[in-house]
């Protein structure tokens, strides 16, 4: 009986989409008005799904208080109030689109939890615009 | 051509954590606040998805009509306004947190349902903490 | 890495569920209030789904404001502000309910995108009513 | 100690934005797309909000089921999926703009309070655009 | 020039509406299924409203994690996850209605601020019943 | 007869709240993670109100695709996408805390309408903090 258990959390982080290996004629081109050299920002909201057997003495998948701690760790703590291009290692060369930082905030969440559970992770950057990883 | 229809309710509950095997103070530790022994309560939002083929005849899966009786029947009526752990008969001895409410849920309307329909539920204790469950 | 990108984008609508082939009685005990021959509306909200590999070049599955363009083009100009089953082709001999919408604007968007990336459409008609359709 | 109650209720109609005393190209040029004559739709969200003292055996300002009953009899049962045009009295000569609506959603819930309470309603044509009335 | 800051908070808690002067039957009939004697419970949104001029040294009116901490402190340790009628003494006597809750909510924060700011409160017990208080 | 109309519009954002005045320590103590040197950002939501008179003529306050286009003009286009501190002449030299943006909103919307229209805008910096001001 394999149940999900999803839990919210957001963070508010500035971000330029920017490639070094192009022109700024392309880059312009491509990117627009998220290719601002003085950046823009955006609230992230990040739904984590993690799917897994009830365990039938506690009746959870997992404890959500450890879900909210461990995204507070690995995500709310070195994302939130920062600047994704210049204050985080995993953006420094690593455009910063919703993609890749959905895929780094599953891979940082997936080396933590046990290899029984699956993950799923949704990022919103805009009420408007969204993206989902789930590893395949 | 199989698509999904979906119905959202809602109803308001209390209750409270407890595995009557464990000391209280394995109580306490595990289940934290939601172990308040005069119980505490949420506003339950239920999301009904039911997957079949389109009937050519009435452009519908199953009329949304149906499905939102079903849910009056099966599921607002036994838990609106009710204490999940006094008033309910299947939470008396299972423990209500969100993941054994969606399952018992899942079990009360699939028996109202046609074999050929697919369903799923996913039920938010709070907006931000939220479960699902098909069957699987 | 499969990566799925979702929009959003809404219209609005009249709109009139009816069966020509059946009698008025019948369309009346069917579909109830949503046959009234005077019509009624909706705020169609549409979330677009696409899912792909990510372009290491741009960090895109796709351009999100091609996304929209397309959406723009394919579902909101041609159903905004419209009434479906008088202004619209592909309602005038089908029946609009939510789920024939979805299918209807998930084939339009479908022949508009690369065979390499899956499509998925949801469709909400009002907040606690809503379809999804995937092509399977 | 005056306190204010809020219930929110919805319906679904259809209208049309038309002055009968101008010329076709006068509506097209100030209403645009709502001037459409097969009409379009949305789904109305309503806010009623009672203002008035505490009674100190309820607890209540007002019984919200009995507003809910009222908002149900004055509102919703004449204008839920009807053609706002067409199907009711107060709208065959007043152009349903959200503007008139409200006002005349006012004026029916007005005549159905105590003097002692004071009433003002929001209504929501689409999440972006909505209007509130307060008598003033 | 005089500003309003907002800020949200949430609470979930149990609770019963009970007049103890009614007999059983009277309460029944006033109160409904609100009236259970195991309780129901609630997701409380909370939204504090202060309103003061600008200190041009900071640009706030009020620095938010104050406000954040202050209610943190006077509504939601209190509060959150409690059976209202039983586990606090501000309504072991006085029926938890959402008026009279936003009431004490109102008067706890008021003397906590200066003179100075104005103070509104607005508590949804749902997302559609929902009342406000300023004081007046 | 006033009426209020709403219209909602939003923008992204990178700004950081800093005195120039005080030293590092005072603006890292007062604004806290907000006074990140590398900038961080938001999602903001507008909601312009505009109250006056309905117009006999079309049952309009003020046409709201005016309005939409004013706010596209004096907010949008010169705000979305932008670096608040470095992008604008508004906040060069004052602090763009969500106050302060509320205000220059104000006073820019102000001077383009009608003296008998009221103003007010309500500006979200993340759903759970916002202000507001109507030019008291």
């Amino acid at each position: 009986m394999r149940v999900s258990v999803f839990r919210q959390a957001h963070f508010n982080a500035a971000h330029r989409l920017h490639n070094p290996q192009w022109s700024d004629e392309k880059n312009q081109q491509i990117f627009g008005l998220c290719n601002n050299p003085s950046f823009h920002g955006h609230n992230y909201e990040l739904i984590v799904q993690i799917t897994g057997e009830i365990d039938p003495e506690t009746g959870y998948v997992i404890d959500l208080k450890i879900v909210k701690d461990l995204i507070e760790e690995e995500v709310v703590r070195p994302f939130d109030h920062k600047n994704l291009n210049i204050d985080t290692d995993e953006f420094r060369n690593l455009n910063p689109t919703a993609e890749n930082i959905a895929v780094v905030i599953w891979q940082k969440l997936r080396r933590r939890l046990d290899s029984h559970l699956d993950l799923s992770v949704r990022l919103y950057e805009t009420p408007r615009n969204f993206v989902e990883y789930s590893g395949a």
